[in-house]
């Protein structure tokens, strides 16, 4: 079994362009250790492909293609992330809820429009067709259709899957966490949708990932918007994702593809390119109810009161110095119905995005430098699965948490700090020989008591080596124990920092201990 | 679109048989809600195959089969569970890691023997051939031979899956947890197999599950048993299979299998009968290692000199109440070369597994009434995935957590006692009408200093529905704005067990609140 794992020395055409490749890296400076893991990765695939020099079925020791491991540091970021971000879902009161990772495949069927393709399926084994999730909104209207739930306050935190090509570097997985906060139900028009807004808000400040802005425009504009300019019915949607990629690409590109690719006429375009530059706040929903060309949309202007009522309550949730009404945000999926947002990173040190990642169909996570949240309000999709076609009003958002891991674990690097992985706070050490059954003794004793204690798991580690231990992973506290000590009745306390020693009684130690740490 | 969801009134024979079944259930005083879904879900699964009485597709509003969702109560007992097991791995100094939910198919190609058709495998869509993880040992093995990472303490919680015939009633899933603890590095014998135990026994004393205790045993014991006892080499694997089932039936049958299906000599079987049947602490160890004929196999010598060393390792972490050396221990996997164990609930109150539940593949997460540990050493694992054969000495545990939160949701079901599923300290409310302004602006306060606080979503919802929530959800104190309230610069706190009110100064709101909750 052993034979059929080795891999072998690159050689041949792979070994050439294996070295090229590496010249390459080399004189790029900002070279991270993710992008050669990434490279790496590529090219023992490639050369699995190629089944080896002789022929030989070669097995490839990796993850599937566009997903990866975490480590201890980098679950140690995701942890202190997570904790951030429940932590704010709890102060407002949200409950949470869980749902399996596989779906039936018809439940998925027709909620994503084009991008259904970059779903998962299971392979037939016999019994029901099944589909990765794709996203945690469509499980939660299925979830409230099933259980027959009319509102809730409701947190997800779990991955989704993606067929998509993936660009690990830049944070774009196959497999990747989604952090979704939503209000089911019938309430007053803008109160939840101004609570996810101010979530955001908290969230992102935080975090502390620099300055950002939230952009947030209404479904009902938009459409309004694309009849007053004579946009035929049936081109609303594709109309709506040519618009998407003005973050992305100027106007100019958008406009070719509506006249080109669409078949919009010039005239229409133009109309839509007038509107579409135009941001503001309060102040532009006032002003765009008085255009008398939008104003004879009673969708546009519904959705232009509602942006008002929007930013009266911000005004008294104290976020609107984020808020922008921006009429070019159009956002990815179909399901959306009402008031539509995103919030935005403006700062450097966020990991550039080339154009190469902009174009996937990703585009929904990738829609612009620095995108790290966004959601909106779908009042139609938990109709869609209801036997009635009962509707239940949501409006939610989702918090984009691998970009802010990659951002976070690139403050850590940056930073030099340690991270601590394990919270540890004592190591019970021995200076001499044969004290195996005495450091288990006293372990034990401080396990019993609730302090967080390491021994080495060998008959007689060197103090050394216990103590370079305790340096690497940051451990504050030696308890040492030796024959001197034993007699005495003491242990000698370490501070790993100082090199201080103290002797210690033994009934007093836990309490020491918990004292210093 | 909404049409073809429509699921219509039971008719015809499927309703006759709806009916009379409900009948049963009703018969039946143990009922429970899970039982009810699970059989709801059946017949509608049957209607779905039935095609629907006009002979059109039926949507099927339902999670697949052998998955279920959590509710925000489930989710709460998780949570609660959760800490208690992840505190315990942080006292060891454990860090964590994760891993991807599948992995390519060769990854878990031979490493769960005829289990192995119980794996969800992905669709081919172009590309790699993927599969679901069936544990989280083998991504484990898999993680350490890739990353060349040769001695870690880490934890993982995730799911796994297995294709497998689901007793949901039992809280035997398709999708489930599991929980594990491994200690992987080259150190003395037993002392990290020691921690594993010590580990099991704190976590089931926290869990405060009911009364426990923990079989031991080496497969080395094992493996020299059946060697002394003339059992031929290539049927040890197969012989422990069925060893491995002498928790749930008696040993008549047990012998049976052995004979008559797997060609055993019925002297063999009788003298495996007689050792099987022992159990005891070290002293039994020290008698076997002078048992003439066990004695004659080096590999059960070996075992049972560690069994000892075990044993004088567990009187030094306080742990030997609890846990007994049974030669009949066995365990399902293939990947285990030394110590082995399981722990099991002795006490009532833990659901009765009925033999139906005993004989499915799942053995190995149901291998007796009770259940809720399991693990051992598997020192070949990682070798089998390094591309130089290096072994990686690894020592683990798993956590039966689905079980436990069965147990733990039966106990609150039990216990009548209420079960919060959200934090919330106070919520903001009014007790007239037009103060919705002032509602948004004191909890947006509160928000802001970290109290966790709701406010209803309605301009003007009434007292009483107000005082409705906080007593459905616990919510323990209310924080009422009124106009004479305004007017005097106070806010009324009302305490929802007592109805005591009290007028506090909005100055000191905050203070008071946390002071209270």
């Amino acid at each position: 079994m052993l034979g059929m794992f080795g891999v072998r020395a690159c050689s041949g055409m792979l070994g050439f362009r294996t070295v090229t490749h590496v010249r390459t890296l080399q004189s790029f400076p900002g070279i991270t250790v993710a992008q050669i893991d990434e490279e790496v990765a590529k090219l023992l695939e490639l050369k699995a492909r190629l089944g080896g020099d002789d022929g030989k079925h070669q097995f490839v020791l990796k993850t599937a293609k566009g997903t990866r491991d975490y480590s201890p540091k980098q679950m140690a970021i995701r942890e202190k992330v997570f904790n951030i971000i429940i932590n704010c879902f709890k102060r407002h009161g949200a409950e949470t809820i869980d749902t399996p990772v596989f779906e039936l495949k018809e439940t998925l069927t027709g909620k994503y429009g084009e991008d259904s393709k970059l779903i998962y399926d299971l392979k037939d084994q016999g019994g029901e067709l099944l589909s990765l999730r794709y996203d945690l909104t469509v499980p939660f209207a299925r979830y409230l259709a099933m259980h027959k739930i009319t509102n809730i306050k409701r947190y997800h935190i779990a991955k989704v899957y993606r067929r998509d090509n993936p660009a690990m570097t830049r944070g774009r997985y196959r497999e990747f966490y989604q952090c979704d906060f939503d209000i089911a139900g019938q309430y007053d028009a803008m109160i939840p949708d101004a609570e996810c807004l101010k979530i955001v808000h908290e969230i992102l400040s935080e975090l502390d990932l620099g300055d950002f802005y939230i952009k947030v425009n209404d479904r009902r504009i938009l459409d309004g918007m694309f009849a007053v300019c004579g946009v035929p019915d049936d081109k609303f949607r594709t109309i709506c994702s040519t618009v998407d990629k003005l973050d992305k690409v100027p106007w100019e590109d958008v406009k070719k593809e509506m006249v080109n690719e669409k078949g919009l006429s010039e005239e229409a375009a133009d109309q839509i390119g007038a509107y579409v530059s135009m941001q503001g706040g309060t102040d532009l929903a006032e002003r765009l109810l008085q255009d008398h060309k939008l104003s004879q949309s009673k969708q546009a202007c519904a959705g232009l009161s509602d942006i008002k009522l929007l930013f009266s309550y911000l005004q008294l949730f104290q976020v609107t110095d984020k808020v922008v009404f921006d009429l070019s945000l159009a956002r990815g999926l179909d399901y959306y119905t009402g008031v539509i947002y995103e919030a935005v990173l403006t700062q450097a040190g966020v990991a550039p995005v080339t154009s190469e990642a902009q174009n996937g169909p990703m585009a929904e996570e990738s829609v612009s430098v620095g995108s790290v949240a966004g959601g909106g309000r779908y009042d139609g999709l938990v109709g869609m699965f209801d036997p009635k076609g009962r509707k239940v009003p949501c409006v939610g958002v989702s918090i984009g948490i691998e970009r802010i891991f990659s951002i976070m674990e690139q403050k850590a690097v940056a930073s030099a700090q340690k991270v601590r992985t394990t919270e540890v706070q004592v190591m019970v050490a021995s200076a001499q020989k044969n004290l195996l059954e005495e450091r288990l003794k006293l372990v034990t004793e401080l396990w019993n008591a609730g302090i967080k204690a390491e021994v080495m798991h060998k008959k007689n580690p060197k103090l050394l080596s216990q103590l370079q231990h305790c340096e690497e992973s940051g451990i504050p506290l030696v308890a040492i124990l030796g024959e001197q000590e034993l007699k005495d009745g003491v242990v000698k306390l370490r501070v790993v920092a100082t090199r201080e020693e103290v002797d210690i009684s033994r009934a007093d130690l836990i309490g020491e201990i918990r004292r210093r740490t």
